[in-house]
């Protein structure tokens, strides 16, 4: 058979598929390099909950060294990064929106998850009647904490006195299993405010959950109750009217603010809440990871730095991996901002104004008392509207249509808070 | 030299040399395939100004018989679409809203562009005092008689008088040059428009034509003086704000609100002014045409339809050009126009409200009257805001941010024209 060719030709197709051969065993060879780490057996067994990174990090250095960056990040985006802006002297209004709550003392912009711990320590806003509670989403010891105490025990436990079990930052446990390193719900909470709702975090994707483990911590969460148990607000959904609604039900209150009077609600973060809220990258299936925590690369080795940080810090990473104009989007982002932080600013301007027509007329001695309490509910709304875009940190961007659509709702009820308190003694 | 190969060698290099060259030739042959009317000769000359449309179809059938399909359309669009909907019956809080103007008696949605000339004539808005003016965005017959007889003349000529010149509705000679059939601006007014700004339009792209030749008449305008002079505000700039600022430096009012009082403008459909307002689309280099008048196939001719309509009547052909996943687009459609229509509803409640103080305040006799003036000032901005997204044919759309940022600006603006109403008579 093989007569029937000459040496020339076969000559060529032995190249070829040589060639073929080759490239099909180079490019597996690519696909499959292993970590430099990988491979081998994990050098050490890493224990169930196990609260030290460190230790995890000898069977993972690059995703430990990347989190270890955390804590040497020191970047100033324009309205947010990871330094510790003092809110309160950026922006003064804020020292009357929260005043009579610890927020007005000490309000500074988030750090890395390495400095979780010692910026919770050092806070103005803790004091000797402080709960553990406050430690939930500042240590990788919790899981293990909350397995041996249960949460309920760990909540009612002095912040001081907790204190002392607790020694490591924010870190692998928080969001990984040991040994499978499966992304889990460590949070008791966050697995309860689920339930809540008729979900099964065991039934959600790996992507889902790439975007769930986020929200161990990155929520709107109350302390209900004498025990100080850590509860988010989402038995009912998780938009800010489901919310508001959640909150009047069960007669929550944060605070009573002492010049308006209202019964006030301090928004934590809803970044969880926000961004699920057909936000349209949630909606094309993007998790918080694929932004914050973009996969990069250690030789042939591909993997999510778990360095967490603004995406606008490394654009080219997080942003580059779906579009090609990475300039654009950025821009995108820029224009989006700025909207949103021009509307937010008037929404503070009308609550400004509504908590100084309600303080001036609760000083009146003829002051209609059923009108003036229709105004502090209305001060009350209003401002856990705006707080719920405020306290979120992305200035809008996780989802802009819906900041703005709360902004504009929570600036409509403040001036109808300010108008309230002028009929009230008219 | 041809005898160092075998014939089978020959005979493979002559079969592939055949194929690639064949191939070339196909894709030359596909991609250079004319219109079926093109590479002969125009049947007719179209003189310069041409004003009927049907001329022009001989040399352009494909254009010519996609425009008439606007005279067919009966499309429903959840905000928008190709019917004449009675948005007062929708929206009754429009008829208090433009209570004292026209639009407060018939203000029904647009139909398409061969509807134009039809429309015009029969809206309950026009009288015996119309001016000439009105027939600027309807009619093909326009850059003729703007040639001929000068815009000063056109304007100022009674609209029933007028009316006997113009048989035509929108066409080709809208935005073509006969013979080179370029992209031009027709309409006098937005000539001079760009040069308030310093702009001249013949140095514009094509892609920017292809979204300038629709400023021809998707913009805001006003009638400037005694000769109702067709002006488009833009001098100062294109934002909403700039807009108003224009306004008041002239000075101008297009009618007193007989409820508030108020001086006000009626905002037109600035359908190019938002687009342009850093809008995604925009700033990504998309123009009007890209979307409203996508790129069809007649058989092998790729033409621009001229059924200019709502993408959301065809998303695969508009959307899809760009976006591979055309159901998700189509759903981040719906959830910013709910949003917006949404924040829209709100801004509406609060200028009724402000309406109704003004009016209350204004009927006692014990009124402030410069606290009154204050209110009735603060109606027009919050009026004229609302009104440029509302008469913006897209329920936000073409510019999210922009949209919400501006209703929410507006919403402030009525609830503090309410507010100061109240004021003077406190």
């Amino acid at each position: 058979m093989l007569k029937k060719y000459s040496p020339t030709i076969l000559i060529l197709t032995g190249i070829i598929v040589v060639l073929a051969a080759l490239l099909v065993a180079v490019l597996v060879f690519i696909s499959n390099q292993p970590a430099p780490d990988r491979g081998v057996k994990p050098m050490i067994e890493i224990a169930a909950l196990e609260p030290d990174s460190a230790k995890w990090g000898l069977n993972f250095p690059n995703q430990y060294t990347t989190l270890l960056k955390t804590k040497e990040n020191a970047t100033k985006t324009t309205y947010g990064g990871s330094i510790a802006v003092d809110k309160l002297a950026e922006d003064p209004m804020l020292v009357t929106l929260f005043a009579g709550y610890p927020f007005s003392k000490g309000y500074t912009d988030d750090r890395g998850h390495m400095w979780a711990l010692e910026d919770v320590r050092e806070t103005k806003r803790v004091n000797e009647t402080t709960p553990g509670t406050c430690y939930s989403c500042k240590s990788a010891t919790n899981p293990k904490l909350w397995n041996v105490m249960g949460m309920a025990e760990y909540d009612k436990t002095p912040f001081s006195e907790l204190g002392q079990l607790i020694d490591q930052p924010i870190g692998c446990a928080n969001c990984h299993e040991a040994g499978t390193m499966k992304l889990v719900v460590t949070n008791p909470a966050l697995k309860e405010a689920l339930e809540a709702q008729g979900k099964d975090w065991t039934t959600f994707t790996r992507q889902e959950m790439r975007s769930l483990v986020c929200a161990n911590c990155h929520v709107e969460y109350y302390f209900a109750g004498e025990g100080k148990y850590l509860t988010f607000p989402w038995a009912g959904g998780t938009s800010i009217e489901d919310i508001e609604a959640y909150y009047t039900e069960i007669g929550f209150t944060d605070w009573t603010h002492p010049d308006s009077g209202a019964p006030m609600i301090k928004m934590q973060h809803p970044e969880y809440e926000t961004y699920t809220a057909g936000s349209t990258h949630y909606n094309a299936g993007v998790s918080c990871a694929d932004c914050h925590m973009p996969y990069t690369r250690d030789g042939a080795a591909k993997f999510s730095t778990h360095n967490v940080q603004s995406p606008l810090v490394n654009p080219a990473a997080s942003c580059g991996t779906c579009h090609t104009d990475v300039d654009y989007v950025v821009g995108r982002v820029n224009i989006i901002q700025e909207s949103v932080h021009q509307t937010m600013m008037a929404t503070e301007r009308a609550l400004m104004d509504a908590i100084n027509a309600i303080k001036a007329a609760a000083e009146n001695a003829n002051v209609d008392a059923a009108k003036l309490e229709d105004a502090r509910a209305l001060h009350r709304s209003a401002q856990l509207r705006w707080d719920f875009i405020a306290a979120e940190n992305s200035m809008g961007f996780h989802n802009p249509e819906e900041a703005l659509r709360i902004l504009a709702a929570a600036t409509d009820l403040a001036r109808q808070a300010q108008l309230a308190a002028e009929l009230a003694t008219k």
